[in-house]
């Protein structure tokens, strides 16, 4: 191997930071908390975010883009929303540097340029849209709107990791108004669908759609959506979030419309929003000890060829055989990577693109040509085969399809394999410590059990399941009636 | 009309955000200097920036993204950046808010949560991204380094204007690193040719290929090459900017690698990078005082189909024929709309889709379909044209095209007029007041004299041409002898 990665046994999160960093997904950067995305991990992000913005199209939304900035006054307006992100805020006070007068050549802030209401650098925008759709917003006639911002956002962390939690961070954010609660709620679980598809067919990993506590719930909404993902090491990852704001931010902001029966209503509201900490979980779900594996569908570069060859003559007919493939490969819309790079051996290629995730490697020598054969490596399996030149583009086609296929189905029977039964305390503790996953138990219904059981086992409810069978039960703590299970989890 | 416009003979100023608040292009937000762009108007931005996207993958370059915030002691450390930009600098102090003890519901900012070190809200990346560099760069082999980023950034400004000067504003920036000089020269003139080809082929909008002078350049730049435009009011517009850094960013951040002939070397470096602000210029240059006027090859929405009809039976007949044209333009990768809302009549429909400057407009009744055709009217001209429904995909495309073209021809033309040569100052004073446009003039190529003109007429060098003609003259204004001509005009 050209670069060492740890093994998840031996240390799962440094395993993860060593793909991130080796698999130049992203870097740290000298502020702290936020990281730089490198190019191949920024094509990663480019991929997955054109097919969530061709989704949001189809459904009918449009992008726009509002400021970075809310002033603090409209950030408190909302007040269990400014209450919910108050301790994360990056805040402007000022709005020049001068000469600092006592070290030649730096620079001070100027206490002279003072704002007189101090900014807060946007950790989400529902404060500043709502401040906007109250002059969009008339009558019914001009609902709903359905709004989506591709924007950077800043929550000031602790404890940060590259991408699961990072101060500055790219997500979307729609934001949605409507005439009545129904189409609001309908617009929720629309775009929780539209979620669970993307995160399932294209990052071929497998979610459980569910509705949060009210503990759990985003600060300012009447309920929360999301899809929770399972990652490797059994912990589980909120991958999307889509929030029933009901009538709270119309009511902050004075947000009212004249109805058909003419009469003046407070609008209702959604939000949801996906981040580039779905990259986090995409490297977590699939990769193995070797480095990233990436789903064919949104990896960038979803082929790659290396040729293995002595002197320029058989460098030359390897070019051009090559030039077919890459063709043919093209001519069906597949990312094809050609490295013939003079500067490194098969070997170590071979090591850097399994570290990158390329989902099929093909490598082409002397014989391999006269033979009229190519082979082809996998990255999910590691199977190499030999194949025939012949149909080559078609068979690469296929070969994609089956990766995408198995990558979901090896996540799918994981998760299902990982979500377990608990009927008692001391089940529902072994369960978490020795096995992990999500833990199918009942609770009592109340905030202070939860609480209690996340401060005993940093367990919390992921999620109280979409459609939930109906059971009755015992709470897992204080054995008081419950008449579903919930999904409990340690989470990212 | 449906909403008023102020003419452009009547107030320049005032027709200009008429067209951008009135065409739903962007609003005013509650942000000092700080704007909202609406979905017709980043609609817009988006096709503008894939276009862009393209050319600049084309040229081998790949998208990357680094943090909104650059800690103060990186900011300063090129002192002539620093400089340049630090009067306009938003700065983050604090990074937390409280609740107000004095006021139940209010927020104050926290003042234990002081940052150690101020962050600047990045007005520009070259520090951030230089700082970075100096961990991606150690040998030949690691440059070129390519890398562009799309991002929004913050320059305090005390007198604004939608897209033309606002506090935020959305750009990409590109920042190369080379081994060697020349390279580097050739990266900057090669991407102001790109900008040029975009502006000119995409935009409509001809452009003047210059370099700046020495008072006019980028702050930390060795050479700033520009595009720029002329406004139908005869003032100027830099369309576009690139930058040749020479060694600065690398001095400043130790930046080196280990040349092939195994040197340890400063490396070289470029920038370059549009804005939102090209949306200003485009609005100006093409737009007349019944609104919008967009170049096809950008415009959101290239045709508009408007119903003509009474009753529903008519409607049917209307919608079963819409469904073809509709189908044969999306078969030619024409962006159709069909506006069959019966809230508003085909009168106010008309100058709706003109304010908002689309190409073609369909108008089609229950007469026309009986005779098998369609009434197609341009923007540009106004021209109204009976047309048969036979073949009408393959006509509109090519209306398309010839819109294109006129909108680029007719803004050539009048770039071509209103260049002007002044060989006295009188005759250059005469010329700024009463025609405008670019004024041609020798200049002894001293700061002071630049600044001297500045402040008598408001009128700055725009640039010196690319391939400028070495023409023997005296200065405008002192008099002494110069060897070209440069261009001047007063500008946005």
């Amino acid at each position: 191997m050209s670069k060492s990665i740890t093994s998840r046994s031996a240390d799962y999160a440094q395993w993860y930071n060593d793909l991130v960093l080796k698999g130049s997904l992203a870097d740290y950067s000298a502020v702290r908390g936020c990281m730089v995305i490198k190019p191949y991990g920024f094509a990663l992000w480019e991929n997955m975010r054109d097919v969530l913005d061709r989704m949001f199209k189809e459904t009918g939304h449009q992008n726009a883009y509002f400021p970075l900035f809310v002033p603090k006054s409209l950030f408190e307006a909302e007040e269990k929303n400014a209450e919910g992100f108050a301790k994360e805020c990056a805040v402007v006070t000022h709005y020049r540097l001068k000469s600092d007068p006592a070290h030649k050549g730096k620079l001070i802030v100027d206490p002279e340029a003072k704002l007189e209401e101090e900014l807060v650098v946007r950790p989400t925008s529902e404060a500043i849209i709502w401040n906007t759709y109250k002059d969009w917003i008339q009558s019914y006639r001009d609902l709903p709107i359905l709004v989506n911002q591709w924007a950077n956002v800043v929550r000031w962390e602790m404890r940060t990791r590259l991408f699961l939690r990072t101060s500055e961070f790219l997500w979307q954010e729609g934001h949605t108004a409507h005439a009545t609660a129904p189409e609001a709620v309908e617009e929720t679980r629309k775009m929780l669908d539209v979620y669970a598809t993307f995160v399932e067919e294209y990052m071929a990993l497998p979610v459980i759609k569910g509705v949060k506590t009210p503990t759990e719930r985003f600060a300012g909404a009447e309920d929360t959506y999301c899809i929770e993902a399972l990652m490797q090491d059994g912990k589980a990852l909120q991958a999307g979030t889509s929030h029933f704001l009901g009538q709270n931010f119309a009511k902050a902001f004075d947000v009212k419309f004249l109805s058909k029966e003419n009469k003046q209503e407070y609008v209702w509201a959604t939000s949801w929003g996906v981040s580039t900490r779905l990259i986090g979980a995409l490297v977590m779900a699939h990769s193995d000890d070797e480095g990233l594996v990436l789903p064919p569908r949104i990896a960038p570069v979803q082929v790659v060829i290396v040729p293995i060859y002595k002197g320029d003559e058989q460098k030359e007919k390897i070019d051009a055989s090559v030039a077919n493939i890459t063709g043919g490969l093209k001519a069906l819309g597949i990312s094809v990577k050609y490295d013939d790079n003079d500067n490194n051996r098969p070997g170590w290629k071979f090591a850097e693109y399994e570290l990158k995730g390329v989902p099929v490697r093909l490598a082409i020598g002397a014989r391999d040509l006269e033979q009229n054969v190519v082979e082809v490596a996998r990255r999910d399996t590691k199977e190499k085969t030999t194949v025939s030149l012949e149909g080559i583009a078609g068979y690469i086609k296929s070969l994609l399809e089956d990766i995408q296929a198995n990558l979901y189905n090896r996540a799918k029977a994981f998760q299902q394999a990982n979500i377990t039964k608990a009927d008692s305390w001391d089940e529902f503790v072994a369960l978490l410590d020795e096995k992990g996953g999500f833990i199918s138990a009942h609770w009592d219904g109340t905030p202070e059990t939860e609480e209690k059981i996340k401060e005993q086992t940093k367990a919390t409810i992921r999620c109280i399941p979409l459609n939930n069978e109906q059971e009755g039960g015992n709470c897992i703590l204080t054995g008081a009636p419950s008449k579903e299970r919930v999904l409990f989890a340690r989470a990212y």
